[in-house]
């Protein structure tokens, strides 16, 4: 994260979480789902109402969470609440799912005392079970009397699945007077992560007054480089979501790309997403290493992208990453194999700043000093293509043993 | 393999070679590449010269051999001598990797006293490194002054890399009088296999007397059920070759559909490429498993090969399949995530015989049957997406500690 170079127009609260911004409240509790007794509900808050921006995944397997959330956001973009299980995601699970899942947005509505059309749900889990309705009715009731404005940090931590750590984080932009803008988010990841829309959970919070078309925009643009540049596995959810919810509560008004604080609100939304993105990489499946591909000089953007998740998701170079073994023969292989045109003969590879293949053939490097390199925990690939303009970054996790067993057991 | 369905028009010769056709000659030895000191290259010759087809991989980082192979296939249909050597693939080796090729072909054709027009070479093994071409030049020596008609099993092996099994089968085919048509094939898979073109090294012997035309026009048409119709871990090889190799010993002509002997010889080469394709699969780096993905009633050809792919490259499904997990869910995430159009709410899924995904939805199975089914070491399952009438079956393994150990540590 390139930390310093962006932080000069806002600043990183420390332990902020998505009750960090002024107006949203969050509490979460465990209700049954999970048998670990961890908590597995939570609903965030926000009651003088919000626009709401999402983006959502693109499985055709959606599950009922994802269809009820789109519906609901394209009736209005103002949600003041939204509800979030983990350990079941309410995926392929028919017409009982959808009933289920409105029927989780009737209960937030009727204890929070405001209309259906002003919640949102969302679910992640295992596939294929129906949730517990006695149980989530439970959870909503208790969540909704907890509500605070400390409750974001248990919020993050409910919408875990495998995940090892809670990924949040906020940021404060300082205006000139007056409120500051604040911006905060929190996400869950692991396993089944590749973009194509939001591949995992995600909720942020802010408190700009803005449209809901320019919100849409901002974040449309902004989800590219972050939560679309990574990948775990290669495998897409059907469940995946990631909000934007705005409540005015800073009074600072974002009209257009010529408003004051445009440009800081876009660097601090940037910045949480790829915070988030990058946290959710660092904490992937059985990840071991976290690494950057960064493919340059491509005829298109869209051959960079291909050639960058072409490389991200071949588990032959996904395993020697995890055995420390410089096989960049296995870049090779896997740019070769995209369906993209590419002269072999032009394709330079670097690790960090050596050059380790040039013309693509070995480059005679360093050994020892390559070996160094790769036994760190981040690990950078920069591949020239030498025939064009264009670049695409890629974050993505090693294949390791513990992939393996996560995955095999999952349900066990 | 469907052995009672086929074997009427032919019989699997016992302990069969390639060096069961009349005609053929083949000797490995250990020339010094493998540390092991197990067989590394090896020598196939039909003296009496022979027709030749060849499909080759489609990566754009086209192995020195590779380029070699296709161009001398260009050049003349007439190849007599095919030398292999494994341990190193000399691919991603430049210009020098590619003179190597040509003079290991000047070697062959000087020790052999025939045209360098008659030789072709391949390679398995490493990425990047160079051939010792000393060794490799002993090597040939040596395996010319040994070829004999027993050689095919030493041959077999010495194609191998991190194998586990020798992988090589003959069948006869009963001609009226006079001699027999025989149909050989040795194959080495193991990892980075996934076709688009055979995506191995496979070495097809038989005995017809056929035009280059029209081996290549049967080739090309069996090659799509069979090597083409396999995956390991979805990588493709900058290597891949599979040679039919015909010499006309038996004198049985093969000129068009309808010549007498078309139909069993297609039936016996169709037997031989799925066998050994099968074969690959079985022994595929790390895998416990050997499963069938049957997409059936799609819209098209082509969708069906997308949707069965798409289930069979899943890391998710591969490691429940590991674990033994009915995690049909992950069937459904997988099949959504392909790009063609797809109606989630009629696609059934079946476990052997037995239903277990209803128009989307898990079916309400019987967990104990199911999970005997899953402790078996042949798995199959049948994805109907009830929208067309096309389908496509392809071969897979299961996603193991095994692999992640194989290819984490290859190199060390």
């Amino acid at each position: 994260m390139d930390n310093k170079e962006k932080n000069n127009n806002f600043e990183i609260i420390r332990s902020g979480t998505i009750t960090s911004v002024p107006g949203f409240y969050a509490a979460a509790c465990h209700c049954g789902i999970k048998k670990s007794g961890k908590p597995d509900i939570c609903v965030i808050y926000a009651p003088d109402g919000s626009v709401c921006s999402g983006v959502f995944t693109t499985n055709k397997f959606m599950a009922a969470p994802v269809i009820v959330a789109k519906k609901q956001l394209k009736k209005t973009g103002n949600i003041k609440a939204i509800i979030i299980n983990s350990g079941i995601a309410n995926a392929c699970t028919g017409r009982k799912g959808y009933i289920n899942a409105m029927e989780t947005v009737k209960t937030g509505a009727d204890y929070l005392g405001i209309s259906c059309n002003n919640v949102i749900v969302s679910s992640t889990g295992v596939v294929g079970e129906q949730l517990p309705m006695e149980k989530i009715k439970k959870g909503i009731k208790q969540c909704v009397s907890d509500l605070s404005h400390s409750g974001g940090h248990s919020a993050a931590e409910a919408i875990l699945t495998t995940d090892l750590k809670i990924k949040e984080i906020a940021v404060k932009i300082k205006t000139d007077g007056g409120k500051n803008i604040v911006v905060a988010g929190m996400a869950k990841g692991s396993g089944m992560i590749e973009p194509n829309m939001a591949t995992l959970l995600s909720f942020i919070t802010t408190n700009i007054k803005i449209s809901k078309e320019l919100l849409d925009e901002i974040l449309k643009n902004e989800i590219a480089a972050s939560f679309n540049s990574i990948t775990i596995d290669g495998c897409q959810s059907t469940n995946d979501m990631l909000l934007v919810i705005s409540n005015s509560e800073s009074g600072v008004e974002i009209n257009n790309k010529n408003s004051k604080f445009y440009n800081n609100f876009k660097d601090a939304l940037e910045y949480v997403l790829k915070y988030l993105a990058r946290q959710i990489v660092l904490d992937g499946e059985g990840a071991t290493k976290l690494i950057e591909i960064n493919v340059i000089n491509a005829k298109s953007k869209s051959d960079a992208r291909k050639f960058a998740f072409g490389i991200a998701n071949s588990n032959l170079f996904k395993t020697a990453i995890f055995g420390e073994d410089l096989n960049w023969g296995r870049i090779n292989a896997s740019l070769g194999s995209v369906s993209c045109s590419l002269n072999p003969e032009k394709v330079d590879i670097y690790l960090s700043d050596i050059l380790i293949v040039k013309d693509g053939i070995g480059a005679g490097f360093n050994g020892k000093v390559t070996g160094k390199l790769m036994k760190e925990k981040e690990i950078k690939f920069t591949v020239d293509l030498n025939c064009g303009k264009e670049k695409f970054k890629v974050l993505t996790a090693d294949l390791s043993f513990d992939y393996i067993k996560i995955n095999a057991l999952y349900r066990t």
